[in-house]
C-alpha cells in the first residue's frame, strides 16, 4: 500500500475501549462498531483532515443534502486474521475502484487512494484486537461518502464526508433461503444507478422485499424492469444458477453490480474446471429447468453473505423447491473461497493483501 | 386543520432570531432557514415527542440508515402571505397524501395527519414574521423524513425522524432554459421509485444533469428507460408540451410525480377552454412539431419552480428553438396560479388553505 499520507492521519484514540462488553460469539451482522473510525472531509474542493478517532455521532445540518437528495454511496469488505495474528484484505483495490465509480455516477468526488487505503489499514491496525482469528469471523469493513452540504436545492453538494467504520461479523444469514422472482417491482433502470452501490438503491427494494418477507420469501431475485423476463440480482448478492453442471449468471451491466465475490467465484469456478457461462439468463429458463430437473442449485454471492445456497424460488404464484443434492458447487466455492480468504490455503489468485 | 395534537406540541423558542441577519431581496434558494424547525420522532413503533425548537444541526451515528441505505423521502410546499398579513398555504392536503404515498413505498412509517398539519402549522404561526407578502414572495416548506436507526444492514429502519424546515424564496430559477432529452440516462424504473419523493432519485440525476450542463443545458427531460421514446419529466418539474393550441402531457405513473403544481394547471387550462391531452407524448412528435412550426410552447411545472417557461431543446445533438409568442400559456396560467396562491384574486378552486 502507498504510506505518502501515513504521518498525516491524525490519531485521537479513545480513552477506553468498548471490547470486553462485546460477545463475539453472538454478534448480530452490522449491529456492533469497534472504537473508532476513519474519516476524511471534503471541503473547498479539496480531501482535508484526515483522522481516526473515537466512533460516535456527529452533527449534520437538518438541510444536508444526504437528507434530501440521497447523495450517499458506499461499499461492503472483509478483513481477516490469520493464525499468525495478521490482518488480510481480500481484494480491497476493486473496492477501492467500485467506490470512486460510484462516486462518479453520483456526482460526488473520487476519494484518492491514499485516504482510503492508509485510512483503512492504519483504523484496521489499531482496532486490530477486534479482529477475530478462525472460520467463520471476519471484520466486516464499511467505508462509505455522504452529502454534507446544506441547502434545500436539488443539485450536487459541494462538501462531503468519507468515512471507515468496522463491525466485527460471524455469517450473515442464517436458516433456509427461499426468494421470489421479480414480476412487477424493479430495482434498476436502463441509464440508471443499478450499477453503483448507491444508498438509494437499497431503500427501494425494501418494500417489495418485505412484500416477498411477508409471503415467506426471505430475498427477491429482481428481473429486468422493461420485460420482467431476465433474471438480474439479489439487491445485497449477484445470483448464480446451476442448470446440470453449467454456473449461469447474468452479464454485470449498468443496472447490475459488478459483485468481488462474484466475479472471484466465476475464476475460481473456472479454475476448478467448472462451465461458466455469463449471459443473460431468463426466467423461463429457470422455470423449465426447475420443471425437468436439470435445475440443481441457486446461490447468491456477496461480500456480506459471501456464498448463500438458496433451497428454492416461486414466480407466478408457484413455488418450485430444488432438490438436495451432493457435491454442491456453492459449498464447493464457498469453501476454496473462505480458506483463501482465512489464509488456510494458499492464495494462488494474489487476492488477499496483508494490512 | 385539525387540533387534536395543538397543545402536545412542546415549543422550545430561540433565545433570539436570525431575521435581521436576512437580505430578503437576495435569497439563493433553499438556502436560509428560519428560527425554528418541527421535529416528531418514531420509536418502538410509534411517533412521539413532537417538538417546535431552534434550529441547529443534529447527531447521527454514523451507520444511521439514512447514509447508508437511502430511506429518506421529503415534500415541497409553499406559503404565502395575503395583504392582510395572514398565511395560506396551497392544497396542503395533497402534499400531506403525497408524503405517505412515498412513505409506503420506501417501507416507511406514515405521519399522521394531526403531527404534519399541526407541526406546519405552529412552525409557520411562531416563524410568520420570516413570510414575506408580495409577488415573488414565498416561505418554502420543506418536510421530510430520514430512517435514523443504527446498523449496516440492509433492512428497514426501525426509528425514524420527521422535521419540517422553513426557507423564504424568491424565486427558483432564473434565466433563460434550454433543456436536453435524455437519449441514455434514466430517472426512473418500472416497477421502481419514480413516483416517490424520495430522496435517492435526485442524487441519481445529477451526474447526467452535470454532463447537460456541461453543455449548456439547464434541466433534462427524461425519457422511459426501456425505449428512450416518451418524454416523462424534468426531475424537479413535470413538463407540458403546446402543440398548436393543445396542452399535451404525460400522464402520472409509478416512474413520474403526481406533482400538484400539474394537476392544478391542468385543472386551471381546462377551466380557461384550453384543449389538455394527458397521454404519453412521443419524442418523435416533439421533434416534428419543432420542425413543422406546431411546437409553441415547452414549460415545466413544480412548487419550486412553479411555471418554467423553457426557451427550447437538444435532442441527437440537434438544438431547437422555440419562437417567442404572444399569449403564452405558461405565462397566462402562471400568473393565474400565483394570484390565487397569493390571494389577489377568488380562489374558486378551494385551494387555499388558511394557516
Amino acid at each position: 500500500m502507498s504510506a505518502t499520507l501515513t504521518n498525516k492521519i491524525e490519531i485521537i484514540k479513545a480513552t477506553s475501549s468498548k471490547i470486553n462488553e462485546v460477545d463475539f460469539e453472538n454478534l448480530s451482522f452490522g449491529a456492533v462498531f469497534t472504537d473508532h473510525l476513519f474519516e476524511c472531509d471534503y471541503k473547498n474542493g479539496e480531501w482535508q483532515n484526515p483522522v481516526i478517532k473515537p466512533y460516535k455521532p456527529f452533527l449534520l445540518d437538518p438541510s444536508a443534502k444526504v437528507f434530501h437528495y440521497g447523495q450517499a454511496i458506499f461499499e461492503g469488505m472483509k478483513a481477516y486474521k490469520d493464525d499468525q495474528n495478521a490482518i488480510w484484505l481480500f481484494r480491497p483495490d476493486e473496492n477501492y475502484k467500485r467506490f470512486n465509480n460510484s462516486a462518479v455516477r453520483m456526482a460526488m468526488p473520487e476519494v484518492p487512494e491514499v485516504i482510503f487505503m492508509d485510512g483503512l489499514n492504519q483504523l484496521l491496525d489499531l482496532d486490530q484486537a477486534w479482529v477475530k482469528p478462525g472460520a467463520g469471523n471476519s471484520m466486516y469493513i464499511r467505508p462509505f461518502m455522504i452529502a454534507t452540504g446544506d441547502g434545500v436545492i436539488a443539485n450536487p453538494s459541494d462538501d462531503y464526508k468519507f468515512m471507515i467504520i468496522l463491525s466485527p461479523a460471524k455469517s450473515y444469514y442464517s436458516g433456509e433461503v427461499k426468494v421470489l422472482i421479480a414480476e412487477h417491482f424493479s430495482r434498476a433502470a436502463n441509464g440508471g444507478i443499478g450499477a453503483a452501490k448507491a444508498a438509494g438503491n437499497y431503500a427501494a427494494q425494501f418494500y417489495p422485499t418485505t412484500l416477498a418477507n411477508k409471503q415467506g420469501y426471505q430475498q427477491v431475485i429482481w428481473t429486468d424492469d422493461a420485460t420482467h423476463t431476465k433474471l438480474e440480482e439479489a439487491g445485497t448478492m449477484n445470483v448464480f444458477f446451476r442448470i446440470n453442471d453449467t454456473l449461469l449468471t447474468a452479464p454485470v451491466s449498468e443496472r447490475i453490480l459488478d459483485g468481488i465475490t462474484r466475479k472471484s467465484l466465476i475464476e475460481m469456478a473456472k479454475k476448478e474446471g467448472i462451465t461458466v457461462d455469463v449471459r443473460p439468463v431468463l426466467v423461463s429458463e429457470l422455470v423449465e429447468a426447475a420443471q425437468n430437473g436439470s435445475l440443481k442449485e441457486i446461490f447468491g454471492a456477496g461480500t456480506a453473505a459471501v456464498v448463500n445456497p438458496i433451497i428454492g424460488f416461486s414466480y407466478k404464484e408457484v413455488y418450485h423447491e430444488l432438490p438436495k443434492i451432493e457435491n454442491s458447487f456453492a459449498l464447493q466455492l464457498k469453501e476454496k473461497l473462505t480458506n483463501i480468504q482465512h489464509k488456510l490455503s494458499e492464495d494462488t489468485f494474489g487476492w488477499t493483501v496483508k494490512v
